[in-house]
């Protein structure tokens, strides 16, 4: 079964808004094991939106419309529905008293505009709207079911769940499930990762998409089963499966952050983290505490940009700066030690670098990074360079720094091969 | 001149991503006065992408299409393109150097998948991809050209402005000139910036558009001309009559973030900065830190999460901390004073609250926040309650810290009226 979704509206088409319609709506319906085929947009412009409903009914099995309900002279897709299908708008006088109630309900006085929101094409179905003044409707053109919902996306999400999936699946009972899971790496690139997973979910009933999404790299393995249960058990084995040959480079599933996993097993072991940071400049310690409770294992951050706050604040020799330079490591080793003393904390991490674009030499080029972990057990440190513009060279780094504190919770070795190749 | 913009990627219609690519080359077009009729989207699918292509240069001037150059077997849009338009496929010798060139850079061992992305049209331009291994291409399908982009969105923002913008103009010179700006403003909501600014830009060549950016209001002024001089002009007249109007709560034009402004005026005054945080954990040094050499005046910070560290670090006497507690203002200011102090810095912001969702009480409930500005005139704070969500708590307090800092620097008034309201 296939699906085609067409989103309508001015705004798209200048790039005055992103379209997260979309998505929600193919995520939507690939629970029902609906394959979205097309996706489509076009302006607030009659023949634009004839040729393209033309179009959507003549390739997929169901179309879904978002956009172009509204009350103004610039909505309309209904009237180009009706158009399309030589149907003639008729007044639906329960929506027109629901569109009234809605009006009495937020205490505003109904503009006359939006009595043409109650006006649909002849024989389509309504769907209700409790959370705006738009009405949804299904027409069917021939076999196919064209569900138009209003693009504010709050109304569309509830309209979706609410009056359009139940009238898929009332229409083709008894499909297939759809479930997929994702699991987040750090550390392998995209090439290395289908490498090390060759033979893993090829064939069968399970297809495995990989997605980088810097600096991670994401793996989702699919199924379609006859229930859920027999799909979940499913990706179970695939994830097992996966996880056998990645082991501790799977840090995640879901959406769940780094910042979050490295905080969950914080809690879990009662361990206490500080950091200092020079070139990630607060992002590693604005990473950590992004996450709500984080105050329970986080004891606090330095950021040492000027070589006089390495010194009095994390008790960093002159000498030792002196000798080495700031982005050395033994400097990142000394800041480890020194966050971890003056905090009290279990373990520190400590970041000294050059994210650019200016400031390197010959012997420390621009991307030079050291990075320190300190913990009861010693101070581990290395010494990169990744010639990766500013924003990314950050976030690289304490993306490193997190999961070192990950792996060194694990019991795992610091160093993952592929991405971070060490240089000295 | 009409566009359509076609997008591809299991992941798109499958819903796993938001496709913000579309948006993005849509405003770019835009500015040469290059409309987009059509979005389309496709999956990883040669007959849907030749089927795609074939409809977009029928019923399109110039055709972007993003997505599918990467290395995997899933990446197909190149032998899609050459298929579509009966093109063999030619390596691209200095391409696949490029490519080599890339990971030796990187340090990565190039994986012998990646050697398919140097493999063009043939007759096909190369569209140079400074920053990733996927070049991009352009092939004239009669007169329509097909511009082929990677999906990875800061590799085709930078492909369109460098590659594929100029090119668009050079075939097509002396068009109607399209120019807009973009007016940064903090400080006051939407409706009371509309109502300031009525009479301004109303009528005539221009158009006044109001935008939220949380926690700004943008205003963007757009004007069509014979030539870049004559809208420039224009906007030149509508921008000093905003700025007229509204003062000091504009505080930058297009994409300059106040962290950005702030730096810039540190750095012209030869003053310094350096934080203390609480609630922001990090944020704040993170933002002034995102702007490239804000080393010359940016001297550190604590992120001083618990009681103790704000002792250690700070200063902050336990008494102050008993009698008070760390959500006071007597505290913010004792840590902007302790931080200013301890970096001998010219200015120092603090923050100090309950961003969420858990912490709150009766008397400090969770949005609460008190924030100091420390300088050698003296210090100044204030309590705001903000019901917000954590990451937006964290956004609007570190907005206005570095909006004191700005407004120091400028000598005016540190409290903006309508947005922040004071609670005591």
């Amino acid at each position: 079964m296939k699906a085609e979704i067409l989103t309508i509206g001015d705004e798209l088409l200048r790039g005055e808004i992103v379209d997260s319609n979309k998505a929600f709506l193919s995520e939507r319906l690939l629970r029902l094991d609906v394959e979205t085929r097309f996706h489509s947009s076009v302006r607030d412009e009659p023949a634009d939106m004839m040729d393209a409903l033309r179009r959507a009914v003549q390739r997929a099995d169901v179309v879904l419309v978002s956009g172009g309900l509204g009350p103004t002279r610039d909505d309309l897709t209904v009237e180009a529905l009706a158009k399309t299908f030589e149907r003639k708008l008729v007044l639906h006088e329960p929506s027109l008293a629901a569109i009234r109630a809605f009006f009495e309900r937020v205490g505003r006085e109904m503009a006359e505009v939006n009595a043409k929101q109650a006006w649909l094409p002849e024989g389509a179905e309504v769907l209700l709207n409790p959370i705006g003044t738009a009405p949804g409707c299904m027409l069917l053109a021939g076999e196919i079911p064209i569900f138009c919902m209003p693009g504010v996306p709050h109304e569309l999400q509830r309209m979706m769940d609410e009056q359009v999936l139940p009238r898929i699946e009332a229409r083709h009972p008894g499909r297939t499930v759809v479930r997929a899971r994702l699991l987040r790496t750090f550390g392998m690139g995209e090439s290395n990762l289908e490498e090390a997973l060759s033979g893993v979910a090829q064939g069968g009933d399970v297809t495995l998409g990989f997605r980088t999404a810097f600096p991670d790299n994401l793996l989702r393995p699919l199924t379609r089963a006859a229930s859920v249960a027999e799909a979940e058990a499913t990706l179970e084995k695939v994830c097992a499966a996966i996880r056998e040959r990645l082991g501790v480079l799977v840090y995640a599933e879901g959406d769940e952050p780094l910042e979050a996993v490295v905080g969950r097993l914080l809690r879990e072991r009662g361990r206490t983290l500080a950091v200092a940071e020079s070139c990630t400049g607060g992002l590693l310690a604005e990473r950590i505490t992004s996450v709500a409770g984080s105050s329970e294992y986080f004891l606090g951050g330095v950021v040492a940009y000027a070589d006089a706050a390495k010194q009095a604040l994390l008790g960093v020799s002159e000498d030792l700066l002196g000798r080495h330079g700031a982005v050395s490591e033994p400097v990142a080793r000394a800041m480890a030690e020194g966050a971890r003393r003056h905090f009290g904390a279990d373990l520190a991490v400590a970041t000294t670098g050059i994210s650019g674009p200016g400031g390197g030499s010959a012997e420390k080029p621009v991307g030079s990074v050291c990075i320190a972990l300190a913990s009861a057990a010693g101070t581990h440190s290395e010494r990169f360079v990744f010639p990766l513009d500013r924003a990314r060279h950050r976030s690289l780094t304490t993306q490193i720094g997190l999961d070192w504190v990950r792996r060194t919770l694990l019991g795992a070795p610091l160093v993952a091969p592929t991405l971070m190749r060490r240089t000295k």
